[in-house]
């Protein structure tokens, strides 16, 4: 293989693939980015964790063509420390690839490209597009809910469904058994059929880190049970590949409170600081924020056997009756600081009832908080 | 104690003060700033770890005079947390310290203050000024010197003695074994008879971060052989106290040389930048970067059993038989980054001697660095 690319071209398309690529790795090979010269004006790129594959076409001008894999974070350091606009020459040869530009030369060790795992993706019978501003959307409203339990590995992702209410829905949700978030939209053309999935939490954050990138067009998303493609910026662009997880995420539906009917209006930011304040003084062991709901306006208070006691009035809308609610600060603050919007609904019923919180009825986005004992 | 202070006021005294105070200590007492109010419109907040002292002044109202101690970090985290513009009270009853701002109030546990340790500076005979911006950049060319083996205690810190030369000179110097850095400067009214001082790293870096704030006026230096205190900002100002290192800096002098025949001049930049590049495939186990001098051009190699070869060529003015040296790549770096010029000086002798690297003659900086066998 024989290319010259530039720099700027190579550091961005490494610096797709390369965070997919462990630090750490016992399989040696799963340290390096295949690199493979096809046409005579592109060269694909392409790291693996076995789980998860993105590939990248760049523009590269082809002398010779071939295929080898090298370092993926040694390659990409070397490709952020070139001078900038400079021309990269790739050659391989004798088992080592030369990386000219400028006044600089390295010779990097290689691994056949036969020994490159590839992931089989099989048949993708399910099919359809969404705007790359949605997809972002659905992930960052509820990702933060996933769990990081390795034992409960069937909620180490976000799950998409499915299904037909007043008119058909694809619903994404993540839970960690303390919270739930789900985010709702219209079903696309195409996904009618779908079957359930879990897409696994890296998958997840390398597909938001892309999205980043081409927030303007839509993504094409093609999956079957056991994997889901993702396809952002047409031909030529990026392509995402994962296994999908191999587990059955828990019927959700049955947490999300219907008869709450102690309802809470306030200002999300003014909340959201409040909380921040007074959970100043907790400490690893007291994360809970005591709420106290009274007519119209709420009381936070924490007590830390160490830190004394924070308390602070919020104003609100409440006309039910007062009682008090304790919830986990961080969990509280994750949630609120999702909700754009002057005014939030918070749906109570008691002390120990999960709570719903939301925008307002047609939000997309609804969230149930576990209350905490206080 | 009662008072009342500007959130603003409150919380950049407390960022100055409480980086002195360590996250973690044995001594209770330790985790505390002293907070006094002495006549009616100012507090005195004060830090400790015991070697070193913080004491600064801030505008209040005050309206009862009294002290207390409070967790530092945590009313620094309170202060950071609490609205922009706001007044914060500050009240002592019952062993406690009440925090008031807006709706929010705050119970925090208290010290008694006179169990607060003040470190006695007895006498400070030799006393002397020079402007912020000077001491900044004796610190900054000085201190990446600075050796972290404990065990070397006598070179955790920066070195300042007084000399006669050709004229009279205060020298700041640190040294790790492997490289020395020394800045010159003339010798300050005041400072002759100063006795050799060793200040300690922590001290230097929390006085570097107070210079940031007031790089406009002098700063005031009072010393023993045993104590130094730094006053900055005049009256009203901030205040560090630092016991000194107790012990021999070694004659450093003797290591600085004065022979070395092979002069080699190049622009800082693009050798920095040439060994950040070969540098990249540089592991723990071999930093050395090779420097093969030849006529008008430097060779850089980096060899590594694992990440293969890199090499850059990087133009120069040499003149004198080619050889070839190993060195360090990131200490190199750090000396490199030092030099605020198109070309830097490096004066050679052979693959093992130390080798002197300065802007030019006049530069108040001077650097060595040991060679490593390559």
């Amino acid at each position: 293989m024989k290319a010259t690319i530039e720099r700027a071209t190579l550091l961005r398309c490494l610096s797709h693939v390369q965070s997919v690529v462990e630090r750490r790795n016992t399989i040696p090979i799963l340290s390096n980015v295949l690199i493979e010269a096809e046409g005579d004006s592109s060269l694909k790129v392409m790291a693996t964790d076995l789980d998860l594959q993105v590939v990248e076409h760049m523009d590269a001008s082809v002398e010779d063509a071939g295929s080898i894999t090298v370092s993926a974070h040694l390659l990409f350091d070397i490709a952020r420390k070139l001078p900038e606009g400079s021309q990269v020459s790739l050659e391989t040869a004798e088992n080592r690839m030369a990386v000219k530009a400028g006044r600089s030369r390295f010779s990097l060790p290689t691994l056949p490209r036969d020994d490159f795992p590839v992931i089989v993706e099989g048949d993708l019978p399910t099919s359809f597009e969404l705007p790359a501003k949605t997809l972002a959307e659905l992930i960052d409203r509820t990702r933060f809910a996933i769990s990081t339990e390795e034992t409960r590995y069937y909620l180490n992702g976000i799950f998409f469904h499915v299904s037909d209410e007043d008119q058909p829905v694809l619903k994404a949700a993540a839970t960690d058994g303390h919270r739930l978030a789900r985010f709702t939209i219209a079903r696309p053309e195409g996904a009618d059929g779908m079957p359930d999935v879990i897409v696994p939490r890296k998958a997840v954050a390398e597909l938001r880190k892309l999205l980043e990138e081409s927030m303007d067009g839509n993504v094409q998303i093609d999956l079957s049970a056991s994997k889901v493609r993702f396809t952002l910026g047409g031909e030529g662009g990026v392509v995402l590949t994962s296994k999908l997880i191999d587990g059955t995420f828990p019927d959700y539906s049955r947490v999300i409170p219907t008869g709450n009917d102690k309802l809470l209006k306030l200002d999300p930011k003014s909340f959201f600081a409040g909380v921040d304040r007074v959970a100043t003084i907790a400490t690893e062991k007291t994360r809970a924020v005591k709420m106290g709901l009274d007519k119209d306006k709420i009381t936070l208070t924490v007590t830390s056997p160490d830190n004394g006691v924070a308390s602070e009035e919020v104003p609100a809308e409440y006309s039910s009756d007062g009682f008090e609610i304790g919830f986990n600060a961080g969990y509280l603050k994750d949630i609120l600081s999702q909700i754009d919007s002057d005014v939030v609904e918070i749906h109570l019923a008691d002390a120990g009832a999960p709570t719903l919180i939301r925008k307002d009825e047609n939000a997309p986005a609804l969230y149930v908080l576990m209350p905490m004992r206080v």
